[in-house]
């Protein structure tokens, strides 16, 4: 039998293992920050009859460019913005993806802050990025003094943040991302999956885009609009940015049912979106209640907790586990993630917590 | 406004337009050799079933290995593969993009051989992988001595072959596939987009699978499944090779409504492939016409033809254009690609072409 090393694998992938939590049937899944609410039954009837539409001519190469639905996504952002600065891909993996293909790539450098999206460095090392990990404060903030001076340090090509960040939950202050794009020398992409989900007051980086050109906002279809199975990431950003991305993109990326599914739930939108304040409800529900334990909580904008659990995750991980509740570690020592879902689930997952 | 090359994009795409063939609205499309038949309605029917099943889980991520659709495939092809020789992807374009980053990338070259399809000079560069251009024979043949002289010659990473070759046609020899293994020291890849509608006799290179786990055979259902639309690409390969580019995809790269359409279109593809006779049939007669006509032509295993218009290509392009008629220029002077279609189609390609 052949063996993967026997293969002429890159050197820089021998002895990586494929990334990806693991998808174990449970009844209680909190572990990939997904919308447990199910499509409402509304909207199923209204991607189902979109969808419909598209079949009798799947013969047909899809729209390359999916212009409609960059417009549809454009308009539900506002902000002034139009099918111009709008880039979709399927999940903003690929639009990340993209984004290192056409800035980054041998002989360059990205920057990104740990413990953050840990698809980040992994995407640069799958595009020849040379990846350069950050540091962030011992409570895992990120100050914009601190993230200027490592900037001006390694003059990295890409700058990745994430805000609301991913583990931690919290979003970045407002001054953070004008002081990077104040030094950075090249682009600086703002990961904004979960933007819906952060606490009033809260500013996206999409108001910071005029006059800055180098400076992109990637986000999601996967969490506030519950479309994880349609796979749909998107970037917003100069135009210029657009012209690039498209010089890598492979044609017709994106399918004719995952461009017509996902005008479908943005149209329906107000549906969707309808659950994230229940989901804040829950995320707000989990930082106060294991704060009353005594736990240490970092602050969420997001969909998901990160808790510590006072002594060896993995432990308290399988623990859970035993408890029919998956979560998710991380692999920071000492911490765990955990999904905001429905109240019965959170029930669910604050009972589990007690036998720790 | 900011230009493109306003922003630090990598030196290597300066310069570049993004590819694809012109998305023109005209009567006869025979320009991306898409299969002319729109789906029956039968099998509407049952796609359309089993993506409502999906729907309302959409607010779930999908199985991130698309195990059923892999094994559904595997089913389909025969030769005694099972799931772990196949993945799948958005288009045999995504596969052949995660091959050339697990096997390809910064300091690794690829060698294929123009005019062949020319998106793979372009995963390559999109890879950080050099591309090492070989030659073909005057009247584009590929001969196992040719081929194995440049590999020894080159040393490539990776070796893209192509049969039936895009645009030319042909297919390939069966011997060189098995020459090219004697002597690569990376990988073999033979793009077999077409592989349906291939003449009789003409083996595939799946038959040659069993010892050589350094060869991979790329698919799609974009051609003789008239799935284009759905953007379903695979590859077949010893299972390290699956590992493999398990290493550098994206998680969840395969939404649920692609893995639903894709296991409907599989599971009906006695319907979807009914049209490949018929297709055939187009083809034998546009290649016997323009012969009679005296025009040189191309040996075709295709779906499309490759015919000398006996001028400036980009002139009969046009001429055809003015009749109604989309073919593809694929920057071979003198030459034209035309899709085989339906009867109609070809009606209307053979009268547009007395224009000339």
């Amino acid at each position: 039998m052949t063996h993967l090393d026997d293969l002429p694998l890159r050197d820089d992938l021998r002895g990586l293992t494929a990334y990806g939590a693991p998808q174990l049937d449970v009844p209680v899944r909190l572990n990939t920050n997904e919308n447990s609410y199910p499509v409402p039954d509304d909207v199923v009837e209204a991607i189902g009859k979109a969808l419909q539409d598209e079949l009798r001519d799947l013969n047909r190469y899809p729209d390359r460019d999916a212009v409609a639905l960059r417009a549809d996504l454009a308009a539900y952002l506002g902000h002034g913005l139009t099918v111009a600065n709008v880039w979709a891909a399927n999940g903003s993996n690929e639009v990340q993806q993209q984004l290192l293909q056409a800035f980054g790539g041998p002989g360059r450098t990205a920057l990104g802050f740990t413990p953050a999206y840990s698809m980040h460095p992994l995407l640069a090392v799958g595009t020849g990025t040379e990846w350069v990990d950050g540091h962030r404060g011992a409570d895992f903030t990120l100050t914009a003094a601190d993230v200027v001076a490592q900037v001006e340090e390694t003059g990295p090509d890409l700058v990745f943040l994430c805000s609301p960040n991913n583990p931690t939950g919290t979003a970045l202050p407002p001054d953070v991302v004008t002081a990077v794009l104040d030094v950075a020398p090249g682009m600086v992409v703002v990961d904004e999956a979960y933007a819906e989900f952060a606490r009033p007051g809260t500013p996206s980086a999409l108001t910071v885009l005029p006059g800055h050109p180098r400076l992109v906002v990637t986000r999601t279809m996967s969490k506030a609009f519950g479309f994880a199975g349609g796979r749909l990431g998107y970037l917003v950003a100069d135009p210029a940015v657009v012209d690039a991305v498209q010089l890598v993109r492979l044609p017709y990326h994106l399918s004719a049912l995952t461009q017509a599914a996902a005008r479908a739930a943005v149209a329906h939108r107000d549906g969707l979106l309808a659950t994230v304040e229940a989901i804040k409800e829950q995320r707000d529900r989990i930082v106060a209640t294991l704060r009353q334990r005594g736990l240490t909580v970092a602050d969420s904008d997001a969909n998901f907790v990160l808790f510590e659990v006072g002594g060896d995750q993995r432990a308290a991980w399988q623990a859970l586990l035993d408890h029919g509740v998956l979560v998710r570690d991380v692999g920071l020592p000492g911490w765990l993630r955990v999904t905001a879902g429905t109240p019965a689930e959170t029930d669910a997952f604050l009972t589990a917590m007690e036998s720790l």
